[in-house]
């Protein structure tokens, strides 16, 4: 008998019969002997009506009053799915984060899980409960409720799957797993049976919309073992976990893409300490994420810094690096919105070489121009033209053999075991 | 200044638009200085809503989801009214019933409040906030959510007054204030500038649908003054207090008509002491409320026992009717659900006799007849067959001259001092 937890998603709860499907997923899993933690998320499109009829109300809702509001749709359906487990004859109790003792800092729509008390819990799932528990909410030491803010339900299950050393943390989710590229733009993309927290870290902040970086971080912390999976289907999905010994020989586990990027050049720079410290300070300060940044030797003095930012975020940097320019008496501002970054991530890079010379000649044979690298210890990323960025994904997947891993999948049962 | 309870019931909170139109009612009382607490019913439907999703994944959803579901509604619709309030530059704070402490037993759908703390309002109230609380929601001493039942909201403001010491306790509805008779029955009934508990508990329970008699025993209990008003106009509604002292002169305050009643007769039950202990106890056991109960004196040692019920309970109640008749070794059971029941409410009666008669006068002018009559202190009740009932209530109403009240309207400022 182990303990798992499993989360399910907005779309995996969307209405009644979806419900009711995930009711049966966790009876077969009872009935296999285990104990159940879910942790769910708000019925399909519920946040999306709350947020509406808080625009109806006020045009600049408080944070303090949204948490209160959002966090209504996760006790819904956590009492949903209790009924709908009751049907089936098992045992079952909802409770909210603030009932279960998941205690938060302050700061409302996107509190930081402070400690998780699994008290309630075990003392529930002694007496024979699947334990659902809504996601996404917390409660201060002072009683305010408050929301994790994006990803939050995820965040929830990992932290119930730490305090309460279950098994594996199963993700529910509307894919079958993590692939090696998205299949939508690279068709032959293989689904991947195991990756490591790392690697997943690196897609996961490269477009692999699967969990979000924030949950992540925490499995990875705590060592909480992940399994992406889908809520339609039987099959295993993808386990997340430390190292991933199947896997050593493979050297690059996935390529991603991002093709909503923009580039920004800070021209003639002056090449002195310090200063790129201020320029980052500034831009970060202006509330933008800054991705790749690359800055090459300087022979006169004068550099040239370069960054990429989400394209939605290119006005307002731009404002930002100008201002700073100035500042550090550097020269004009570039910017150019019609790039994308492809990356190929691995733990085997570690080991090999010869990774970034193969990336770079697979997109050299399709006469792809390369403007901007970046690397990391398992991860190469290149920015080039946006339009080329299929070509160069498609070209990539297949120059590492991502199509044909030799990787047999893991069976549900051995996903399973810790 | 002076702390005022004012409670929103669905309709007066049931979109958006009337969401702000409360907050701007709110914003008047605190601009004229004093300190508010609202109290909120779930937006319009929304119950509704949430009864229909539980009923899809739960043929019988249990009591303690039920209200794990169902206390979401209240909550919403707080924290809208507080994000609205704050629309308008002023200070509000929303509290579920579980965060300001409304302490209830277990008794999950229909729980009772067993305290309310006060403290977490009155900080929030120091701090210049007004108050939002959730309505109909409690929770348990060891942290159960709760709901309090139909009506539960208006429990809420009561006992929050009661907690609070509030100056009045403004129940806002859809209708005008209580009226001497329902206005679609009689057209020129007149809206009662104020009324007894007392005789509003007796309107209460006879159809006067303005407020649940759970909730005005409470404010009876604790005398907490009561002004049922309009949320769709300015004007003072009606005020519920002890004694009211402009209205001594007024013998009765208002007629009532209930038509979805039945009569029961239990024929020829042996007239011994304890009978109708056991048949009251076994109907009662069939989880019927008897409304009036006639017997008549006994002259052959046998007697017929008469009561009605609401309509629906009919066929519950004559199985439960004619099985306590054979165990008791009674007649037959007969039934009627052709009647209806029409009542003079009035505190008056006390000290005026002559009412009876002038009734059964107004019934007879219009050749009612009359089968059964039950009276209290300050009420009279007659059941009539049923296609009478129109008639019979005008006939009173017009036969106390309740159209023409001699009362002057009392002004809202009188109206809000204790």
């Amino acid at each position: 008998m182990a303990l798992i937890v499993q989360k399910f998603g907005g779309s995996s709860v969307a209405n009644p019969q979806r419900i009711k499907e995930v009711a049966q997923r966790v009876a077969r899993v009872r009935k296999a002997g285990h104990q159940v933690v879910v942790v769910v998320s708000a019925l399909g499109d519920t946040t999306d009506e709350l947020l509406q009829l808080a625009a109806e109300v006020s045009g600049n809702p408080s944070d303090r009053e949204m948490d209160m509001l959002l966090a209504t749709g996760e006790q819904v359906s956590s009492a949903l799915l209790a009924m709908a487990i009751h049907g089936l004859k098992l045992k079952a109790i909802s409770f909210t984060g603030a009932q279960v003792g998941i205690v938060t800092d302050r700061s409302h729509t996107e509190a930081k899980i402070r400690k998780v008390s699994a008290q309630k819990i075990k003392q529930a799932l002694s007496r024979g409960n699947t334990v659902i528990v809504a996601g996404f909410q917390g409660i201060t030491e002072d009683g305010e409720i408050t929301t994790l803010g994006r990803g939050g339900s995820d965040l929830t299950a990992v932290a119930l799957a730490k305090a309460l050393d279950a098994r594996i943390c199963e993700i529910y989710t509307d894919v079958e797993g993590v692939y090696t590229a998205d299949p939508r733009v690279v068709p032959n993309a293989r689904k991947l049976p195991a990756i490591s927290y790392d690697e997943m870290l690196e897609m996961a902040s490269l477009g692999a919309q699967v969990m979000q970086a924030r949950s992540m971080e925490m499995a990875k912390k705590h060592e909480v073992r992940l399994h992406i999976r889908s809520s339609f289907s039987r099959r295993t999905g993808t386990i997340i976990s430390k190292e991933v010994k199947a896997m050593e020989d493979v050297v690059v586990s996935g390529v991603t893409v991002q093709k909503d990027e923009a580039k920004v050049t800070i021209c003639d720079v002056p090449d002195r300490p310090g200063i790129a410290a201020t320029i980052f300070t500034r831009i970060s300060d202006s509330r933008v994420n800054v991705d790749m940044i690359v800055q090459n030797v300087s022979r006169t003095g004068y550099t040239d810094v370069s960054f990429t930012v989400a394209r939605p975020d290119l006005k307002r940097v731009l404002r930002a690096a100008r201002r700073v320019a100035s500042e550090v008496k550097a020269g004009r501002v570039t910017h150019d919105d019609g790039v994308a970054k492809v990356s190929v991530v691995g733990l085997g890079m570690r080991s090999h070489s010869g990774i970034a010379a193969k990336m770079f000649q697979a997109m050299a044979k399709e006469s792809i121009n390369i403007e901007m690298i970046s690397t990391s210890e398992i991860k190469i990323s290149c920015v080039i033209r946006k339009d080329q960025a299929v070509r160069a994904v498609k070209a990539i997947h297949d120059a590492f053999g991502l199509d044909k891993l030799g990787v047999k999948p893991i069976t549900e049962k051995a996903a399973k075991r810790k």
